[in-house]
């Protein structure tokens, strides 16, 4: 089956196949499971609700991307956009639309990275849809969370509250641009920048510690880019944002020096790289977001102010660079999708 | 802006143009809407979710289907998955894959024709994503419905039952034949049968009511073909089927022989051809299920047995020809999407 393209082995083979992978365990609150014209859910109320895509070419490269990290991919951005609000992921259904000739295989380890991906995060996935049609893969997943505590909006940033952000940003970007290099001999930081763009890791536990804690807070999840994602936060709220990001945490002096020398733009990954899906989250001045959520990787970053806009400086430098989009010339390096 | 393609329009002004159009009227239960991580909504347990896909090519002609056609379909083909469970739709969420070429006024001509599908059983559209790749358009549509009274599965037709038809079958097929020929005169039948391609009209109303009637209801969705979807039924509760179509309802003397003086294969429409969104549906032989469910266009067409498969006959013959894609040589007339 290896080298079986998913075209000659047909639509109802790979339904089979796929349903093999996804129905590993019994789900918390599904009813009725695939196979049926839908899916019944037992539900409590308010629920979160999600849908993205990620499509070969834009979101990963077909011929250096592990076939597992696609599936991961398209589970992650939607369970990160569920972490965002403060949500816990429930149920996924994937959506597949793919050219004949994608192997088989690929496409069922594709399914196992999204089945581990969800299950890491506490979620099952429940149904979907496969077709086939001559272009570039795309994986849709919608996922369903159960939002209870504090919804984590856009617009509840208010002058004078504090900016913390919860994960890394920037690696993911220069994962990327280590990728499409194709470096001999890597360094350590692009081991771990590669991990990074691979493997982004939604920050679930932080958003469900955060809705928890019943603060007012608002929260977006870096996807596109801390700086353009920080500007959403601006505009939802009516204010302005100043932000200084230290990268030492995750990025440190040596890495940085290390990076410039091989040409690598840091800044700009950290500005303006995406996909990291990072938490950029604003809270009241006289709150420990840190302490009172108990997540580790959390640190404060800046202020709310009156005003409109972001001014954001780098490692103590003021950044005027590009908001999106680290790698030019890219069909996509960060999109800007409806709900990310 | 008739002419402006999307890649130059922009995701963002592409996206904004959306959300003016999908957000026309307040939803019931919609605590969040379009802007946020994820939409946040109020409801009740159960739910049935569901999620299906309509890509250029396949699923419409580019050159030929009506913009507002199009998201007509990709609305249609998830509330018939909702009304074959017999659940009541409520909230909608669109994601778009469009090549950058496509014309911005037939996306957004695209959306009217979603929400209007939308509007029409009552639910509304809460949210999306946008993404441009080059590509054959593709609109992914998952939907959420109340499952009020008993849900329509799959599996729940027993020996004894009767089976019953709800909506016609064949006039899509022979629609999409009619829009393949480019004849210059159509018939009055012909003329029918284009409406039933372009505007399929899923039963919602009618899944609905059958739920409410708490009889041990089977239902499927006629999306790939009679033929393959009694099969689906059979296969799912265990039993066979035999079924005998009268078409003179919707397709009479005259037209059947207006259409094969034309050449149309008008059996294997009824038989195969699909994308007509009837329901088949089974309950116990002493219901009369068109009385109970208050639904017109309902006609009894056959009985559930003990064994396997599924006997059809077609205007009184017996009918062996294939059982999904009435039309060969095609990408697709019909597909078979693992939700559907």
């Amino acid at each position: 089956m290896t080298d079986e393209r998913v075209g000659a082995f047909g639509e109802q083979a790979l339904i089979r196949a796929i349903r093999a992978r996804i129905a590993a365990g019994p789900h918390d609150g599904v009813l009725l499971g695939p196979g049926d014209d839908a899916a019944l859910l037992a539900c409590a109320s308010p629920l979160a609700w999600t849908l993205d895509c990620v499509t070969a070419g834009v979101d990963w490269f077909p011929d250096r991307t592990p076939a597992e990290a696609i599936g991961h991919r398209a589970a992650v951005v939607n369970l990160s956009d569920l972490a965002a609000m403060g949500a816990t992921p429930k149920w996924l259904l994937l959506g597949l639309e793919l050219d004949p000739t994608t192997p088989v295989a690929s496409v069922l380890r594709g399914v196992d990275g999204l089945v581990a991906a969800a299950s890491a995060a506490g979620a099952g996935v429940v149904g979907g849809d496969v077709g086939f049609r001559a272009g570039p893969d795309a994986w849709t997943v919608t996922a369903l969370g159960a939002a209870q505590g504090t919804p984590l909006r856009r617009d509840a940033a208010r002058p004078g509250d504090r900016v913390w952000l919860i994960g890394p940003v920037g690696l993911a970007g220069l994962g990327l641009e280590t990728l499409q290099r194709e470096d001999d001999a890597l360094a350590s930081w692009q081991e771990r920048a590669l991990s990074a763009h691979f493997w982004p890791r939604p920050r679930v536990s932080a958003g469900i510690a955060l809705a928890a804690t019943g603060l007012r807070t608002a929260a977006i999840d870096v996807s596109d880019g801390l700086l353009l994602d920080a500007e959403r936060v601006a505009a939802a709220s009516g204010v302005r944002l100043t932000l200084d990001i230290d990268p030492t945490p995750w990025f440190d002096d040596d890495a940085r020096r290390e990076a410039e020398t091989r040409g690598f733009d840091w800044r700009v990954a950290i500005a303006a790289g995406g996909d990291d899906y990072a938490l950029l989250v604003t809270a009241a001045a006289d709150r420990d977001v840190a302490q009172e959520s108990g997540v580790k990787a959390c640190w404060p970053v800046g202020r709310v102010l009156d005003g409109a806009g972001v001014e954001l400086r780098v490692a103590g430098e003021a950044y005027f660079g590009p908001s999106g989009g680290y790698l030019h010339g890219e069909s996509r390096l960060v999109g800007d999708g409806a709900s990310r």
